[in-house]
């Protein structure tokens, strides 16, 4: 299930700048994930020498294995830096089925804060099993009241709401995995990066572009049914959808506001791929002896598939960003 | 399905002593691995930084990851030595329904050779249909009758044999791992190898030593129920026994005979690990994004259920020696 945006026109704080990200910032978020006591790993970064290549010729790939990621997926960067930086012992809510709800259910544990997650009434229990197992909360609710759910948890409760990508401590925080990029491949022509609400690939290009790399070209990879930031490109605004993907985590309805700011400084492009191409990417990635979630698989589809332009003798990196996928699941891709 | 071992007493060429293998002819036949046209994978070796760890207290694990190896097997290392000096255009047959027979296949093709693989007809039939898209021909026999087949191959066709574990360029090749693993780490203080017939303990164990690393203990592990080296080592002789386990690459009936002596010479003890311990350590592995088939998955098995002594604040490299296993192999395994 996605990450679902919502309008908190009662709770929300001052729409942040992207001017308001910089170095510094990200250098400090990068220290407090690296501090964490959720124990956030340097995922490996390690050359990608299989036999399924991209069709424009000899290029060299390198994969950042963020699938191998504590709690399974690169949110739990974001998430460090999002509860190291909120009051202790808060009691804070969020809307999540996915890789941001088992982060902050994660993270709420380590911490001790009371959590609550809004959740889909149509996502799968063994979600709602694995977050309540963390101690939080759970409450599923048909998806055209999750956001009255959670305003009511607002106002009623005192909850404090934990947004799963227009964030700005998130998206520092996931700048952290951009950092760790530049100390493996110090000058890579080329990032490709998952984009469903634009949280990992606003902090990914935010530290790359900002750490002075600007040759480097960081494109984001959206599903062809799911393409918000695609969209919110062409009409120079944060655009919705009614979205449909099977890298449920790479679809939510709307782009975020600060992840569509930063994306239009930093990054270079969207291209999209077809829910056929990430099953055949998750098949590719298994076979290669690697656990990859459809949405984590979304960046190496656009690669293998042609569908980054310009990659012939460069220096390419390819974010692997979660692996949380069950093995039921898996099943139902093609071999 | 295991390699099996055979008495091929019309075929057998002299025995090939322990001190044929030295430290320039291990370090030819890295050489000729590396050159190789089959493409060998020089695997990553990565720390090993999940939540899952030994019960000893800290220690410093790296994984080498042969698991993203060519055809999904560190036997593609043996294969690329074995076909390199063996005469071009020959006519190969062996035994196996495993990785090395999809390695042996891999290389038929590659090098336009004849080859045959003699196959138990209890093997799954995708194992044949695989084997086969290599150009390779397949005989599916009753397990008894192998021996026999392939001495008829021998006998009235000309085949050349080519042995699955008990091979002196098989092991050199093997050894290619061993001084990767070196490359990365000077000085492990133990290393820890998968155990079926002991062609790949033998190659790693000898390049480690040979090398100079005297004071690196290297451990096997073997399931119970295919301990084939353990009875060798407690018997003094190269045994044999009827093996059952879930992990049938290490489940040859009996040990190799060079395997054994450079065993003997190089290894400081073999352990053993059930199958239910080794069903763990696949799910395990799965869980922390990585694809490991059961007969992969032994020494990490060891490693975690405190099977090998002394790991306490040491350098412990763990090798996940193949990631062969189907999607739907993978539901019968535990959460």
């Amino acid at each position: 299930m996605s990450d679902i945006s919502i309008g908190l026109l009662d709770s929300m704080e001052a729409p942040v700048s992207a001017d308001s990200v910089t170095l510094e910032l990200l250098r400090a978020a990068r220290a407090t994930v690296r501090a964490s006591p959720l124990g956030v790993i340097e995922t490996p970064m390690i050359p990608w020498s299989q036999t399924t290549l991209p069709p424009c010729g000899p290029c060299n790939i390198h994969i950042k294995m963020e699938n191998m990621q504590r709690t399974g997926s690169f949110k739990i960067r974001g998430v460090a830096n999002q509860f190291a930086r909120r009051e202790k012992g808060g009691h804070f809510v969020t809307m999540s089925a996915g890789n941001y709800g088992k982060s902050f259910a994660y993270a709420s544990k380590h911490y001790g804060s009371k959590g609550k997650v809004v959740m889909p009434e149509t996502a799968p229990t063994s979600r709602s099993t694995l977050i309540q197992s963390f101690g939080v909360e759970v409450e599923r609710v048909p998806t055209s009241c999750m956001m009255d759910t959670v305003n009511r948890c607002i106002q009623e409760n005192s909850m404090t709401f934990l947004h799963s990508y227009d964030d700005l401590d998130l998206i520092a925080g996931h700048a952290s995995l951009g950092f760790e990029v530049l100390e493996k491949m110090a000058k890579p022509d080329v990032v490709v990066v998952c984009c469903g609400g634009g949280g990992l690939l606003a902090g990914v290009a935010a530290a790359i572009k900002l750490s002075g790399c600007h040759q480097t070209r960081i494109y984001g990879v959206e599903p062809e049914g799911a393409c918000t930031m695609y969209r919110s490109f062409i009409e120079n605004r944060p655009m919705g959808m009614d979205t449909r993907s099977i890298a449920s985590g790479l679809a939510p309805p709307f782009a975020g506001t600060l992840p569509y700011e930063l994306c239009r400084r930093f990054v270079e492009a969207i291209v999209l791929v077809s829910d056929e191409q990430i099953k055949m990417a998750v098949s590719t990635l298994y076979k290669s002896g690697l656990v990859v979630e459809p949405s984590g698989s979304a960046a190496f589809a656009a690669i293998v598939n042609g569908k980054i332009p310009d990659m012939e003798n460069k220096n390419v990196v390819c974010i692997l960003s979660g692996g949380n996928i069950g093995k039921d699941e898996l099943t139902h891709f093609p071999d």
